[in-house]
């Protein structure tokens, strides 16, 4: 039997957009828990839910729990969770599967690899939705549910999804970090950072059809000594950022005499 | 006088893309130099121009010379060219202006900021053109140039140009790189890089409407040290890696406590 009926643990980023998308797609969001009783309000307002900030009134008839919470939290969820025979998942990328097993012997993992905010909608048709479950029939029945929302369905282990969430730390946050120092650098000189989306639209547009190791450019990997010597006293002002363009540059340096 | 009458100095990727670019706005390319002949012969073909590699050959009756080669190249062409009179740039980020002048004293800088490859056409219509030049007149003259091929034509002084190409090394090079390390870390585990695609198409994405400080997530900005120790843990067959990614962390961590 098709899951229908969604208990969703959490009122965050992630779990406002889970909510949203599946609610789209015709299940029924029956109940939403939040530790925050306006931030359960909002969202179960959004989706016709009802509100709850005490676990104990969980519905127990429900054909999946989503705990969607901070990675910190879901331990403590879960010792206060007990649904024997019901589909309980998480959905992050760098917690075990094995932290709620307790809850469920049909436990599993729903991960949706994408960046999330409460307002911004997600498309979730091109989100790659990794899925783990403890045994084939939960796995089948997640595999399902998930292809009723997104086109890239891939079923990834515990092991696996905390390499992709390692890998997403570098591709997604140390890039974030990238841009805001290029940011600093240029309104130090007056100069608007959309100076520099072409090129950053280009470089990123270059990953669909290259390796990003062929794609590399720039004075390091030409190993461009003047360059290089000039960036770094340009950073004078900033030791953080010098440090950061020496030990990059000389990461690419070695990455590419060493291939 | 508009100008018309081009001379390239230069057949790399800048060189074969400004060619191509200007011809089909009705330019006449009339010389390609290279001191390569077959890479002159290659782009004199494509462009209907006369291939020279001997700098004593070229011709003193056109109204631009563009000067794309290599930054260490551009000054010892510059001892081997007098044009007393007409309008002379080069391409470079990094070079100032001053570099060329002993060659015209109506020199200047025309840096279009992209990326660029012989093969794939660049839209110019959307790639910022960045103007110097030694004389108002000159200046009149390169930026209505510019304007017939992009509609981002900005005036930029070799001080601000090294900024730029400075802030462009962190969003275009640095950025790239950190998609290198993200490759890596997944084809060990034999995940295919694809999977981070649309995550990292919605990070750049989110650029155009948020400033990169604002958009930062990640265990680093939320000082997330059980994830922060198992990744640098996760990363134990690589020091390269691991340095990487404890100093951007600590980066990250120091930036955003600090402000």
């Amino acid at each position: 039997m098709p899951i229908n009926k969604i208990v969703l643990i959490g009122a965050g980023r992630v779990a406002t957009q889970i909510g949203k998308v599946f609610q789209k797609h015709g299940k029924n969001i029956s109940q939403i828990y939040s530790r925050t009783p306006e931030s359960a309000k909002d969202l179960a307002v959004m989706l016709g839910a009802l509100p709850i900030n005490d676990l104990t009134k969980i519905d127990h008839n429900a054909d999946l729990y989503i705990i969607s919470v901070s990675d910190d939290s879901i331990a403590g969820i879960a010792t206060h969770l007990y649904l024997p025979g019901k589909i309980v998942v998480h959905t992050s990328g760098s917690v075990d599967m094995t932290a709620i097993q307790s809850i469920s012997e049909k436990c599993g993992v729903f991960y949706p690899l994408n960046i999330f905010s409460k307002s911004h909608e997600t498309d979730f048709s091109t989100t790659p939705v990794c899925i783990e479950a403890q045994d084939k029939e939960t796995e089948d029945e997640l595999t399902e549910l998930a292809r009723t929302i997104s086109g890239d369905v891939r079923l990834i282990s515990s092991q696996q999804r905390a390499v992709i969430h390692l890998a997403a730390v570098f591709a997604c946050n140390f890039t974030n970090f990238m841009m805001v120092n290029a940011d600093d650098i240029l309104q130090r000189a007056g100069i608007d950072f959309d100076i520099l989306l072409p090129l950053i639209t280009e470089t990123i547009a270059k990953l669909r059809g290259t390796s990003p190791a062929l794609a590399q450019t720039g004075p390091a990997l030409r190993n461009d000594f003047n360059v290089i010597r000039k960036h770094i006293e340009m950073l004078n002002h900033d030791p953080g950022k010098q440090l950061m363009y020496e030990l990059i540059s000389k990461q690419i340096n070695d990455y590419f005499t060493t291939k």
